[in-house]
């Protein structure tokens, strides 16, 4: 089990598909933030510090596999690749913080990607468990196993009052982040997007593109999380982000009742030629590739195209990023036209594989 | 053999492809206009004179089979549906003129619609001869043959020093049109055209097109014909048409290995997603189904899109018109909105057929 069958893996457990409110809720996850007590927090901790924390931690695997029936997978950040570590923030395994500084950084992550703990990233742990669908407590209840059994080792910087320390005190308390990823192509579609996120943002939840904080919602993917750790237990917050997803799943699958009631024959056209683009292309930019696989993975939810799998769009979702395709063109450098090119490619190749049933 | 099987075939002979030149010169045109002698042109000719020339002309059936070992067809103008006869405009059997006015109107064609002969349009006669690619000599040759058994049996009005008369000055002479159809998508792509269209309209002939004087260039089809019928003999005018048109062939044919040399790439995906949208689009305009043939015809003969026969062009140019369509529905009236998606129902089912190759 090594770093590289993470590295090419085109689908990661949660990408499978699956779960609750799978038709818009594309996964759900977890992050607990831990840092080992009497150490300084990262961004104040020396090179022995760091080094300490790297070890402790990565000793626990034996302990992470018994409390989680995963194996697990260890890699020194600095022993990556450039190219790879950025693959594993395609995959949403790692942070795009964790990449910017890596001596001392780590991964410990289970082989499905479905439990990563970040080593020394803005804190000494960042403990996170995805799962496709709206799964949210499935995702807790994975990284509270995966906690208790870290804490059973070694003592976390606690306070009573407080709850655990972290790096910034936006964490504090819970140092539990819960986030979920929705596809919602039709409030985009209609315009309603920015009241659902308003609305969203007004009750202390966060509303981010697909690689969070900073990036456009490409594709029609938004990240929605809770911002507040302080004050509140875990399961209110998970249960607060679980009823407001559920008010906006509801509200995108009205959306896509009117708009199949009041225009399916447009609706219909519009995904088809996506679909007629993505099978043919022999080249195509990461943008374009999300919007139309967008709109495909609209018209298998909304049973307009038939006998196609919906993770396919997850599935391409990952190998069409950027860096995934580098890795998949075995480093040779690629162009942006060759990377267009080969993502055009892979995208054929697969749609083709589907085509006989379409 | 009724003219039925003229309206539902989808291919005339001449859309069937070959002949000279065929990857740019979809077909060539010769028409001959003749009148009978001692009664008045069509615009002036009273009701009994135009059933005269009508009943004439339709005792020649027998004689013309001779002459060109094809079956004909009468059908009287008045007796066809409007649909019926806006369908045999866009074939290319009648001009649009000819169903301006319909009484005492009618046509005589051979059962493949090589020969379609006019009865009392601008004139009384106009003798049109079609064939696939630059065959112009054949297309004359086929012409004369049935001018020559027309007129054994026909004293047609001539005059010595004007040679024939017809209703319009822009016709006397030899009463002869030489047209020819070209597919010249580079030379629009690299804006190469208003140049040649220039060059062709200054040496005296005349740049339309697909569907004659006042009709945009759809589909990158051209038709260029001659001018000037006075001064000339026939061969003359075919032999300077010819030439011109060779030339004009090279020059988009040189354009298309500029092209294939500097941008392969973009090209190939270009084409690759028009026939991605054609193969599975729900709803086309007619407009943009040729845009989007005229390009899949390109790859195709550019090498590009490999196994799909060309003709599919010239079939699916003639196929997807709107009258056409509304024939296919059986006369139900169709919305337009409805004809775009028979349209692309009926581009995407052929597609589909030579998908398996792709």
């Amino acid at each position: 089990m090594s770093i590289e069958s993470l590295l090419n893996e085109s689908m990661n457990s949660w990408m499978l598909g699956g779960g609750k409110e799978a038709d818009i809720v594309l996964s759900s996850r977890v992050r607990l933030a831990r840092n080992l007590e009497g150490i300084p927090f990262p961004n104040r901790a020396s090179d022995e510090d760091l080094a300490v924390v790297a070890k402790e931690i990565a000793g626990s695997m034996e302990d992470l596999k018994k409390a989680t029936q995963h194996e697990y997978i260890f890699a020194d950040m600095e022993e990556l690749s450039p190219l790879d570590r950025y693959v594993l923030v395609e995959k949403h395994i790692i942070s795009p913080q964790h990449v910017q500084e890596v001596q001392h950084r780590a991964l410990l992550a289970a082989e499905d990607a479905s439990v990563s703990i970040m080593i020394n990233e803005e804190d000494h742990l960042r403990i996170q468990c995805m799962t496709a669908g709206l799964e949210l407590g499935e995702a807790l209840d994975l990284a509270n196993r995966v906690d208790d059994s870290l804490e059973a080792k070694h003592s976390f910087g606690f306070n009573e009052q407080m709850g655990y320390l972290t790096a910034c005190p936006t964490n504090l308390g819970t140092g539990l982040r819960a986030s979920v990823m929705l596809h919602l192509p039709v409030l985009v579609l209609t315009r309603q997007i920015n009241r659902v996120i308003g609305a969203a943002t007004q009750i202390g939840l966060a509303v981010r593109g697909f690689y969070g904080e900073g990036t456009e919602a490409v594709g029609n993917v938004f990240q929605i999380s809770n911002q507040l750790t302080l004050g509140y237990t875990e399961n209110e917050i998970i249960d607060n982000l679980n009823s407001v997803v559920r008010q906006i799943v509801e509200q995108e699958r009205k959306a896509r009742r009117l708009l199949l009631a009041e225009s399916k024959d447009t609706l219909s056209d519009r995904i088809w030629r996506s679909f007629g683009i993505l099978r043919y292309a022999r080249s195509i930019t990461g943008q374009e590739a999300l919007t139309m696989l967008s709109e495909v993975r609209l018209g298998i939810d909304m049973g307009i195209v038939t006998d196609v799998p919906e993770n396919i769009f997850n599935e391409l979702l990952v190998t069409t990023r950027p860096n995934f395709l580098q890795k998949l063109a075995m480093n040779r450098g690629l162009h942006s036209e060759h990377r267009d090119q080969l993502r055009a490619k892979i995208i054929r190749k697969r749609l083709r594989e589907v085509d006989k049933y379409v």
